[in-house]
């Protein structure tokens, strides 16, 4: 384990993390538990306040982890409202994911423990792992430092916990907005880990966005599902599906406004909107720090069929390796989209096609664009952030995906990440 | 253009190019017609004798190059018997896809001239293009080396029509079988090309196989659909579905042997077996050349609800380029075949699973296994072939696979093909 640290992606955002205002009702502490990674912290611990609402999004793989398990069993079994406030405790380092029911035990351990600490119900505590799949995880590798990062809970401790839930990730993510409602000042503050496995149903990746917004725990839930579509699920670094992935949103209700419950009023419409900025700011991010990235690719389908055959299209695109290393070569191989658009499965139609790279007409009619010269697609591609615009010229069928290049950096970090 | 070679694939057939015996009624010939190569032959034409049967499967890409569209019509259109011979034109250099209607007056009059030089009609000469996608193709690319080709058709020129196909095929893929049906003997020799692009719903491939056997061409239709399923549709290098797959088979009648036209019989049977022992052969050495391999992988599922499921599992996981970088990397990452039964879709059951390395035995019961140690399976992983099998412990469903692994070799082929 003594790797030099990856360099910080090319990818990543100029002006490094934002400056996350204060959620009033929520603390954060980090620590180094030595769970694997030396000299860096491993674990975060945040306390949310009494009253908040809480929801939650979770992979769909069928191997999840025990965290993940557990995560959405107390979801689910959570009341309205509540005299009691929430924890969320995240290791780095190894995911507790196929570790058997031991890891089970290891979920009920360190939930326990961190209830104990923060003076709350285990049912109350949240978890998540990240790292290694299938090694052991005894509970003690991180319940010896709770009790220290309780005495340490800091309003403004996001940077620090972003950083403690990192594994390959080659910088901290976060994202705020702020909105007015009803004519109380409301902030959304969120950060987020991940880099590889990267995928359509979820990521590797944890979220944790927290807001002084006041909004029901049914609409906040519903308002997180929705986003996520347009966010998280919306970006592939490399088509594999994380057995770990977690996002979750708490509201402590502390900005005033008066409570969210009716999807349809004009605060529920404004505060989705900077909901999804925030969430759709992170899931980027992820991208930009997809492993061994060193190009942004906006894939955006329209004229499709049908929503479901733009995604389709989209996604076939997105993570068709020869498509994104020729990318990375800087290539405008657009024989290559050609391609994904064939294998995708949706309705197509090669003469009624129409490609373009950024705002250059490349294909249309089933054919090369006469006036496209194969100079411009290749100045094109020289751009960090490129879009590739596929009309399949068929209905109204739209979706965008995002994903990165396929790199020599992409092996290096995954032929050798257990070594 | 002027790029050093790729080196030979260290997973190619020690023995080289077999020795194919010849197929009477059928001739070769190779040429260099200077398509997109210098130095290289890169055009075959194949004369196959009156009274053959022939028969073929072909991409299913919705963007599916104008010689397979010409090769669908003109199989479709073809009555049982004919007392007119078949040819076959294939150049390398220029895959003829997504090239529009221009492409199609291309096959056209590229069919029609090797059907002068062959003294058929144009309706029973099928040809093939590979390379580019999505290039200007004229016909006078190839026309003009056809009647030389014709001039120099030799029963000894397989060999050479095996290297006229190459594209980023690091060496020609060959395969036979010989057997005796009702005291004939019966021979089957076939080559093929292909190395990336290579995936799920056939490959970048073209492969063609010649026998001497009696067989109807209902029959034989009936055999190779079935036959490539278990090979070519079981191999992916890099899941990309090519536009240009094409997979076609010749019987020339000239054994002797009682016509096979009941699928059951024994004779039927037989030649199915070899037939399909061929296919496969050709299939595995697409992937001992995938764009970059260094390990062949075979993925092995069982016990999972239907076959169905099992497929999905096991084209998950040969997919997965976390698996793949994990073999590169020579790294039992066991975790990562977790993660990519999970993310398949497939019914499963953490605590069912059993997963083994060659014969080691890796995990069971959602846990891994207390007898493995970390080193048995580093030791495995240093062979150059592979095999990962998964238990589900559901059902009786099964399926193989066959990758390789994802090197910086598959990169650096990929990022810099047209440059």
């Amino acid at each position: 384990m003594a790797k030099a640290p990856l360099p910080v992606s090319p990818l990543a955002p100029k002006g490094g993390f934002p400056e996350l205002p204060r959620i009033d009702g929520v603390r954060f502490a980090s620590g180094a538990a030595g769970v694997r990674y030396q000299n860096r912290t491993d674990v975060m611990l945040v306390e949310i306040c009494a009253g908040a609402s809480v929801a939650g999004v979770f992979t769909r793989s069928s191997t999840r982890s025990a965290p993940v398990l557990d995560c959405e069993r107390k979801l689910a079994a959570l009341t309205e409202s509540s005299d009691q406030g929430f924890g969320i405790v995240v290791n780095s380092g190894n995911s507790n994911a196929f570790t058997g029911r031991a890891g089970d035990q290891t979920v009920e351990a360190v939930t326990a423990e961190a209830g104990r600490v923060l003076g709350i119900p285990a049912a109350h505590v949240f978890s998540a792992s990240t790292g290694v799949i299938g090694e052991p995880f005894a509970p003690e590798k991180i319940t010896h430092i709770l009790a220290e990062l309780a005495g340490k809970l800091d309003a403004d401790g996001a940077d620090g916990a972003a950083r403690a839930i990192m594994t390959t990730d080659t910088f901290p993510k976060g994202a705020t907005e702020t909105l007015t409602l009803s004519g109380h000042e409301v902030k959304i503050a969120g950060f987020a880990k991940g880099s590889g496995m990267i995928a359509p149903d979820m990521a590797t990746m944890l979220a944790y966005v927290f807001t002084d917004a006041a909004i029901s725990r049914a609409a906040l839930q519903s308002m997180l599902s929705q986003a996520t579509k347009r966010s998280f699920n919306a970006v592939t670094v490399d088509s594999d599906t994380s057995t770990s992935d977690s996002l979750m949103v708490a509201a402590t209700g502390k900005a005033g406004n008066p409570q969210i419950a009716d999807l349809d009023s004009t605060d529920a419409k404004a505060f989705y909107a900077a909901l999804e900025a925030v969430l759709k700011d992170l899931a980027l991010q992820l991208v930009r720090d997809g492993e061994g990235a060193t190009k942004l690719i906006e894939v955006q389908v329209t004229g499709a069929a049908n929503d479901a055959d733009a995604d389709r299209v989209a996604r076939a695109i997105a993570n068709s390796p020869l498509v994104k290393t020729a990318a990375a070569g800087e290539d405008p191989n657009w024989g290559r989209v050609v391609m994904a658009v064939g294998k995708s499965g949706a309705v197509a139609d090669r003469d009624r096609l129409t490609i373009k790279f950024g705002d250059i007409l490349v294909a249309e009619n089933g054919w090369v664009s006469p006036d496209y010269r194969e100079e411009q697609g290749a100045a094109y591609m020289k751009q960090q952030e490129l879009r590739i615009a596929v009309d399949m010229g068929l209905g109204m069928g739209a979706a965008t995906v995002w994903t990165c290049d396929l790199t020599h950096g992409y092996i290096s970090i995954n032929a050798d990440y257990r070594s």
